[in-house]
Order: C-alpha cells, then sequence, then structure tokens
C-alpha cells in the first residue's frame, strides 16, 4: 500500500461574500503547481465556504429577544450571538456557562449552532453554517472538474466538540463524490468471525487528517488528501444519526 | 508549509500474548526502509498492543453472572461477553439492542468498554483494552527511542463511536511525547478578535489520519505520521473529559 499525503493549500485571500471559492481555490493551487486527480480528496473549511456565500452577520443589526436575553444569562455569551445561534437552531440540547449546543437546521449536534465569532473580517460579526452544506460540496466539486477535468472528491468541514472528550476535531458537514461511510459489516476477519457494527466514518477521518495541516489562524483554508481512493456519490447526510436512534438528546 | 504523510506499516504476524511488539514494529519497518525520525508520530492500533500485553479472554472461561445476564438480554449480547465488559467498566452509561456504553476502568465512554471480539486468534476470545495505555505507549516509545535514537512520538489507537454521528473515527486511548490537546484559547486572529475555546484533539486527528491507512482486515496494525511537529509530554489522559465537567451522563 503506498503512502497518503495531505497537501495544504494556503495563500487564499481574504473571502468576501461573493467570492469565487472554486476560482480562489484553482488559482491558489495553481501557484503551488497542485494538479488534482481523479481519487484526491479536496477538504474546504466551512468558514470560507460560508463567507463566499454570504453567511455572515454584523452582530449589531441583531435584535436580541427574550429566549435569547435568557440563555445569555445562563451561558454568559452576548444576546446578540445567542439570537444569531437560536435562528440557526430547531432544538436546544444543553445550556450551561459558556456552553450552549444545538441542533442545527442542518441536523448537526454542536456547540452554538457552528455559529463563529472568530476570523471574521471584523470582531463584531458571526459567521453561518452553509445552508445546506452537501449542495455547497457539489457545487464546487462541479466547478473544480470543469477547470481541471478530475472528478475530484469534496469535503466541507469545521471543528465541533465531542461528548466524553476533550478538544475539538474537524468533521466532514457536506460531501460530494466521496464515500463518507466505509461499512465493513458482514466482512470476515482473519478467522472467520463476522465483524459486527464496524463502520468507519471515513470522511469524517478525512477532515481530521486534513485539520493537521489547516491549523487555526495560518490561513489554510484548504487541503488536499492524495493516496486513497474513497470515491463513492454519498453526502455528508448519512454521518448524521437518527434522531430516533440517539440516545444522547 | 510542508505536506504531511501517512505511512502504512504492515506485515506483522499473528501477535501473541507475551509477544515483543517493539520488536515486530521495528522489523516491519525495516523491511519497509523505514527510518525513523524526531518528529515522527507512531500510531499503533490498540488490538496488537492489548494481544501483546496479553490482554485476552476465552469467552468459555467467563460464568456471567445475574447483572450480566439481564443486560444480555437487553442488548442481544451473549452473557459471557457481557460478563467481560462488567468486569472492564465502572459505570453504565446507556443499554439498547444491540448497545451497551459504559465508563471503563480506565475513563474512556465507549461501546462494549472497548472489549472486541473481532480478529482475535478465534471466534470465542475477547480483546480488552490496554489496563493503561499511557504506559503502554511510554513503554513502546522508549524501545522505540532505544533502537533507532529517535525520540518519535507513540500514539495507541482505537475505534470509537460518537454521539450524534454515524460511523466510527479512530481516537488516541494512550500517548506518549505528543501533545495531545493544541490550545488556541488567548491566540488573536488575524481581526484581532480573541479566539474563543479553540482546543484541538490533535491526538485524535492524528489517531483518525491513521486509520485512513490501517482500514480493518488489512493486517495494517501502525502507521507513522510525519512532517509535523507535534512533540510535548503530554499523554491521552488529557482527552478525557472530566466526568464532572460531562454533560452527557
Amino acid at each position: 500500500m503506498t503512502q497518503v499525503s495531505i497537501v495544504p493549500v494556503g495563500g487564499l485571500p481574504e473571502v468576501e461574500p461573493g467570492a469565487d471559492l472554486a476560482g480562489l481555490l484553482l488559482a491558489a493551487m495553481e501557484r503551488l503547481r497542485l494538479r488534482l486527480s481523479e481519487t484526491d480528496v479536496v477538504v474546504v473549511t466551512q468558514k470560507v465556504v460560508s463567507k463566499a456565500e454570504g453567511r455572515v452577520v454584523r452582530l449589531d443589526t441583531v435584535t436580541p429577544g427574550s429566549e435569547a436575553k435568557r440563555l445569555a444569562g445562563e451561558t454568559g455569551f452576548e444576546p446578540g450571538h445567542v439570537e444569531v445561534i437560536l435562528g440557526e437552531s430547531v432544538r436546544i440540547v444543553r445550556v450551561a456557562p459558556r456552553v450552549l449546543i444545538t441542533e442545527t437546521r442542518q441536523g448537526f449536534v454542536c456547540a452554538n449552532a457552528g455559529v463563529d465569532r472568530s476570523n471574521t473580517g471584523g470582531a463584531a460579526q458571526a459567521v453561518l453554517l452553509p445552508v445546506d452544506p452537501d449542495a455547497s460540496a457539489a457545487a464546487l466539486r462541479q466547478r473544480l472538474a470543469q477547470a481541471t477535468g478530475a472528478s475530484v472528491g469534496v469535503l466541507i468541514s469545521d471543528s465541533f466538540g465531542r461528548a466524553w472528550r476533550e478538544g475539538q476535531v474537524n468533521v466532514a458537514i457536506g460531501a460530494a463524490g466521496v464515500a463518507c461511510l466505509s461499512d465493513y459489516r458482514g466482512a470476515r476477519d482473519d478467522d472467520g468471525y463476522q465483524l459486527q457494527g464496524t463502520v468507519l466514518a471515513t470522511a469524517d477521518e478525512l477532515a481530521a487528517a486534513a485539520e493537521l495541516v489547516m491549523r487555526k489562524l495560518d490561513r489554510v483554508a484548504a487541503a488536499v488528501v492524495r493516496g486513497l481512493d474513497v470515491r463513492g456519490e454519498g453526502n455528508a447526510r448519512v454521518l448524521r444519526r437518527d434522531p430516533a436512534l440517539d440516545l444522547f438528546r
């Protein structure tokens, strides 16, 4: 088996609402002399996707309601920030000082509905998750394929906290052209024992690997994972547990 | 920034209790002409560490108690398997058909206390987690450093399920010589905004990256992640959330 490489794609300019993100990524890869091939997976951080899609809110334009004010008191967050988080959420999962975990409109359970206040082009702004990250990934994939001739996989990534473990890890919130889950159920091991319940979240592992070269503050907005063949027609929807099966509501 | 590589270390023989795992890894790397250097991180799958440490139980030697029998009924697992899981656990977190999530003696919250029935050298055996995975990592690190002169980082990895997301991902259950958490709190972004709560679980991302070349059934028991400098004196204990701060008991 050959090795896997993770190549950082740095040097993107500040991404403004309406920016041609595929064009910016292609230009950055051109400068790096990085030529995409069919089995590459391009992992793009949610922040630049959201910015290009105009998912940015100036907090001084937000009027917090009574629920936001109450939760701001419980969490210690700013009321306007909480108002934006509530607007992105369908359900509150946990509230505690400095903690507001919700289920987002997209179906993710994460802190602050994925609403991020850092690196936004101004301290008083918030960046929201893309409305439909799978669609964002599909659109990027189409543009990259048109320009390069390589139908690469595309993942949109974000850093989520976890239950029971400290620290955030990158996960895939959107996907196109990648088999997001690798199902080993029914396979037999070397001793003929049927493996039970072994389904690996390949897309999340790819996103985590990409984060290693995309550390915060480095302006590395994307990475190419190269050397695997994880092509597939799935989207990142399959990574979200059916709420009916969720034991940690 | 240069790229990161993930190099699979395959070709290990079946690991027996008492085996010299460091020696087996060194021999495999020798065959691959893989020369370790100071900033490499060697990720080793828990299964071979546990086997070498003799953490294997023949299920026909286990007598299930009444609690195990009751939980076997609820889960559909074999009573002997459940008895072994209970012996490794300090607390039951969730029970459902085909689901038994516990807190292990080592402090992990995971399915089946990490007790694995697959690839065990016989269908009627179970492989338990190492008693002290950080100590296992430290011992491996010392042996690798003695043999190669390179004080590499060592991670012991296992695949855990997650709340809210489908599929398992590799995480680090033991570590030596690796900064397991990267703390960006207090850092300022390009706009001078102080980043809040951004702590990345670097060791878990390294473990996830390594899994991409260690897929099930492939007999790839280790991988070397190369091209980052994540040296540090931490252990994997820091990745376990303090139960007092756990919102999902």
